[in-house]
């Protein structure tokens, strides 16, 4: 970048037609671009007057004068930590399939007649009926008049009646506690109590949060300080979900990249966890340790043994434990169980289980509820120091509260229909056909695109995504390299204006540099599904015969 | 602080056992208190080694030996701008408050048998009634099998119909775009072009949030970079809603505080903002000005002349301007009318309308609808730059999407019932009866309150609140600085351990220093805001006397 001065800027200090003064400015802006990112100086330069970030007073213009302030907030003035988010869940692929699908309702002719979207874990959206208890009690909360009807369930209008009581002015249109409403809490702690095999659950460590995400953006907020080699640094899993490496480029917090072992299932291995360690202690102070299980966009489910070391690992190096489990139901290999960190925490003693810190997360958008929309979640905190607490309750305090209806259906979540009760059979079916709806396509994901040459994919053991290796031709890597896009985006895009089909790049969630994979999700109805999956692999074959 | 080196330390590199290491551990800690925040030096200078951040390798502990490793996340440790954030709505007094509800219940003798809350504009906690009509249709979203029955008014029926067919699998279980449902948006822009008179509004300007704090906190997170004497520095009224200062805190933003004048009910001046903005410039980068109209806590409604003066001022400034509409239906005193900055913008010409950067921010919670618990609300911005609203669209996709419900909730209350459908009527009445309470409790708070001596009210012209001056002895303000406390807090904790009635300090929002106010809300049912009034002047006139 050349070292531009106000001094060689054309004299800016007088009136232009506001046209005029776009080009010109968008030209000097152009030009003075990474001169400087902070406007006051810039605007100085502008306006080549020694008074800082001053617009010509409007009142003293005349009637046809045109106003020539500078904007206040631009790419150049505004927070840079912002710049550097990247969330390729809903980035520029999604974007493109928007625009796609209005361009086929305005009749514009494509080689497809629907776009179909498998890049985001959005299962209503993919035909996933809700639980009908679940929305007959929210209902029944929003609309409580409906109460005096016979149409409902007794057991539905009892549990809409515990949560009304339990809101102020029996209304779920009050805030409620900023932790959470404290009948809620108590469910939750009864629900983690009974998962974990009578681990003892604390509710005044539950936190009620809009969605996971909302949970584990307060946590890494909490954790991050210091600046240039004391500043914190937080392990994350590679391939990602990239909600953690955008909350870290926000809060400037430093990334560390550990590698899940694609060749053992996308399993964890302490020698990668400690030679990352390692090599980022030399530039930051590495303060936590995220885990997803079961793996997101990997869909592994990790082994008791895995986590058991995984504990052990960030013990011994003093690390703070993140643990994303809003899978926790999502797991279809027979082999497959799923551990909560915290039960193998307490398991291995007390000399573990009364010293690491561990926040393990929750949500109502996954599973066999699939109730995204809601945004709800809860955040169970281990071990946590009393005046960091204090701490945490005030900081949530300040966003009022998490929405009360996703406080509801977290209710619901974790205290569902128990037998004997009238709504238990009914829901106890949706479940279980739901869950082996998701593996059925889960095991078909995983067996079609193994069929392909080129693909390979690792079991989808749990969650609802598949990330499977593919193979691009070095022609079409050097043509997308051309064009600036990483190649699986290349990829991907193709795939999209070709097929109509919305996957996310591998390279939005991390990969091993020279592989590519893609993320696609297993919700798609199983007839859609069959589709795009015979619709890749004829693409992928195609791809692969025109680049090589 | 005394200059503690590790050298004066005792030695901990040896095994203790826990509560005794606690003990130690909490003394030293005590003693090295800010020496430094940086947990890497600490714990070296804890474990007395070169080595740092390693715990003590529980396998190489023989199993009696009690594990010695520091926390990672203590109080030193976590991040220092979330420890400057403070929110005195949900603060101590109000925690105070929740204990002594506990007291009564369990049947501790107090001087009253009931806390009443005036301390959260939580209308609906207060016995204020929902909008039937909204909840129907919430009803009748959440559980669409409702559709089928009779029960429900027609124009109900259309209005969920219509929501739900915006929606991803036609569930509001599905995540909506990250801006918000498309038609919501659509009919919010149809909304603040009928409000504003016929000023044009692009629903691509219209960002829906969780709550209208999602949305400020937001836009102040674009805002803010820089550091040192270039750090953003932003304008907030005083006295504030403590969200403002909150958020700046956390983002490490410059707070910069202009005061409202008291004996001009509560009106902005601009030789004031004039007087703050000119002393900010020498230790910061002033960008934005936020204004809270109608106000909270001061419950003024603002002129259009002074919002014109506002504008101007802004545009001269170069000012980015954020305007906190969220009590645009409150509005009590017939004098007043509510004017948006942004059709005052629009009315003052080209010159302003096509330059000056502009988000206002309109919210569920209050009005006549009080739906805090569904956390909706929506975001307008006016001239923002294209690259600037680029990086706005990726920053509200990593939150994924604001609660669905609260979107709906949104959609119905700019797109009420019409004349001639049939819930009109109903909602009419409902909605004016509501809002003609209000206004008369707005005027019965003031009325009394001026009745005591030491007490002086400015009228309640809107919002929810009233921000009576109190004079306090200057006995009372020394005992209270010989316990450590702000005057007004001490004042409000012996009123709340008193009488039971929880108010919050006016220190909490800022004031002029030497001056006492505090915040109540009108919200309260009349006969407990009679009593809650006349409990207040009683406690006032026995306090002053006691002090005196």
């Amino acid at each position: 970048m050349m070292g531009l001065t106000a001094a060689k800027l054309p004299g800016l200090n007088s009136f232009y037609t506001f046209p005029e003064y776009r080009r010109l400015h968008v030209g000097v802006q152009k030009r003075i671009t990474e001169v400087t990112d902070d406007l006051s100086v810039r605007s100085r330069a502008l306006s080549g007057t020694s008074e800082p970030r001053r617009g010509v007073a409007p009142d003293k213009m005349s009637d046809h004068a045109v106003f020539t302030r500078d904007k206040v907030l631009t790419i150049h003035s505004m927070n840079p930590t912002v710049k550097k988010v990247e969330y390729a869940v809903r980035g520029p692929i999604v974007q493109r399939a928007v625009q796609i699908e209005q361009e086929l309702r305005q009749g514009v002719k494509k080689p497809f007649t629907e776009v179909i979207k498998a890049n985001i874990g959005d299962a209503q959206a993919m035909g996933q009926q809700p639980i009908t208890f679940f929305r007959q009690v929210l209902a029944l909360c929003s609309y409580p008049e409906l109460l005096k009807d016979n149409m409902f369930p007794e057991d539905a209008k009892n549990r809409a009646k515990r949560i009304l009581q339990a809101c102020g002015g029996s209304s779920i249109g009050s805030y409620s506690a900023s932790q959470g409403i404290d009948c809620v809490r108590q469910d939750v702690a009864h629900y983690i109590e009974s998962r974990d095999g009578g681990v003892p659950c604390d509710p005044d460590n539950i936190y009620l949060t809009t969605g996971a995400s909302d949970g584990i953006v307060t946590m890494l907020k909490l954790l991050v300080c210091g600046e240039g080699p004391t500043r914190t640094g937080v392990m994350i899993s590679i391939p990602q979900y990239p909600l953690y490496s955008a909350a870290l480029a926000e809060l400037a917090a430093v990334q560390i990249n550990y590698y899940l072992n694609e060749d053992k299932c996308w399993s964890m291995d302490v020698s990668e966890l400690e030679r990352s360690l390692e090599a980022a202690r030399k530039y930051c102070n590495p303060k936590a340790l995220c885990v997803i299980n079961p793996g997101n966009p990997t869909g592994q489910v990790q082994s008791r043994q895995c986590i058991e070391d995984v504990i052990r690992f960030a013990a011994k190096e003093n690390l703070f434990l993140m643990a994303d489990e809003v899978y926790q139901d999502n797991v279809y290999a027979d082999s497959c169980q799923f551990h909560s960190f915290k039960k193998v925490l307490f398991e291995m003693g007390p000399q573990y289980s009364d010293t690491v810190e561990l926040a393990s997360f929750h949500s109502t958008s996954k599973c066999y509820m699939g109730e995204c929309g809601f945004r709800g979640g809860y955040m169970e905190v281990i071990n946590m120091d009393p005046e960091v607490k204090a701490q945490l309750n005030k900081l949530v305090s300040v966003r009022l509260c998490p929405p009360v209806p996703g406080q509801a259906l977290m209710d619901l979540v974790v205290n569902p229909p128990k037998p004997g009760e009238p709504s238990y059979n009914n829901f106890k079916k949706e479940r279980t056909d739901t869950l082996k709806l998701l593996a059925e396509k889960a095991k078909l994901t995983e067996d079609i695109l193994n069929t392909v040459p080129g693909i390979t994919c690792n079991p989808v053991q749990g969650a609802m995504y598949s990330f499977p290796k593919i193979s691009l031709p070095g022609r079409a890597i050097k043509e997308a390299m051309a064009l600036g896009q990483v190649p699986d985006m290349f990829y991907c895009m193709k795939l999209l204006e070709e097929t109509g089909i919305c996957l996310v790049p591998g390279s939005g969630f991390g990969q091993i540099e020279g592989t590519y994979h893609f993320r696609m999700t297993i919700l798609p109805p199983t007839d859609k599904l069959k589709i795009l999956l015979a619709k890749v692999k004829e693409f992928h074959e195609k791809f692969t015969k025109q680049y090589s």
